[in-house]
């Protein structure tokens, strides 16, 4: 269940930062590095472009569960899910100049691919009182019900 | 095996970044939150107080597995394995006077816990052309070696 206001704090949040950290399984533990954000409202879903050739595709295609993190101003953490995505139409419409410089591809290259990080919890905490506050934007459908996803919004300190 | 130079950069990178984001492995997936730093010089072990009565606490006990990514002028992967530590002579060791004020609480309360976390593996990307280099601190002694350990420096794209 998504609040709105939640949500739009979010997007504020999320739409200060340039590059997130995308964190992900191995067989050895977590690995993370920064990926470039894309400029688009962000709506319960994260995009970012890879190539097939990476770690990090062979490490989704392996174990779905990821997380983003955003340190600017403020704090987040996106929990979610990961998948790929190569619909040519979803790759024209984010690609951008950027991606050209940096990729040095078009995004019509068959290993061109979309990362689509689906949301299912996000925190946040405001810089200098390190307060926590919890959005909860999907819960899972598993049965399982962990104690932290019964409220829906929660404050505690980061400790 | 440790190369001294990357190391060095290692540390110097760290260095600048006053919080990092801490990612734990929990029954839904992966989570972060940011952790303030210690202010001691990076010599593979990275250290953070916190409580028993935490989510991270309990993640810790059930998977040691983290990631601490540092995002600043450059940003840092840190791939590696924690455990709670109760030492009370490190406990006074690391303790400061923000802990006090943040915490609320004093480094003899039982409560609060070390989580060290031992590097095994650590990236580091320099802002601006966004290329990777790898320093491997440790290397598991799993039997298990990823193509990705095989090297002890590479670079390559981001992407």
């Amino acid at each position: 269940m998504i609040k709105q206001e939640e949500m739009e704090t979010l997007r504020e949040l999320i739409k200060e930062v340039d590059t997130a950290m995308l964190t992900t399984v191995t067989e050895e533990g977590l690995v993370s590095r920064p990926m470039k954000t894309q400029e688009v409202e962000f709506d319960g879903d994260l995009w970012f472009f890879t190539k097939k050739e990476t770690n990090k595709y062979e490490e989704i295609k392996h174990d779905q569960d990821v997380n983003v993190a955003y340190a600017g101003k403020s704090y987040v953490s996106v929990r979610g899910r990961a998948e790929i995505v190569e619909d040519l139409d979803k790759k024209k419409e984010l690609w951008s100049k950027a991606y050209e410089t940096i990729m040095q591809t078009s995004y019509d290259d068959p290993n061109v691919v979309l990362i689509k990080v689906k949301a299912e919890s996000a925190e946040y905490w405001e810089t200098g009182n390190f307060t926590k506050k919890i959005a909860f934007l999907y819960k899972r459908m598993t049965g399982q019900s962990a104690k932290s996803t019964d409220g829906n919004e929660t404050v505690e300190l980061n400790h």
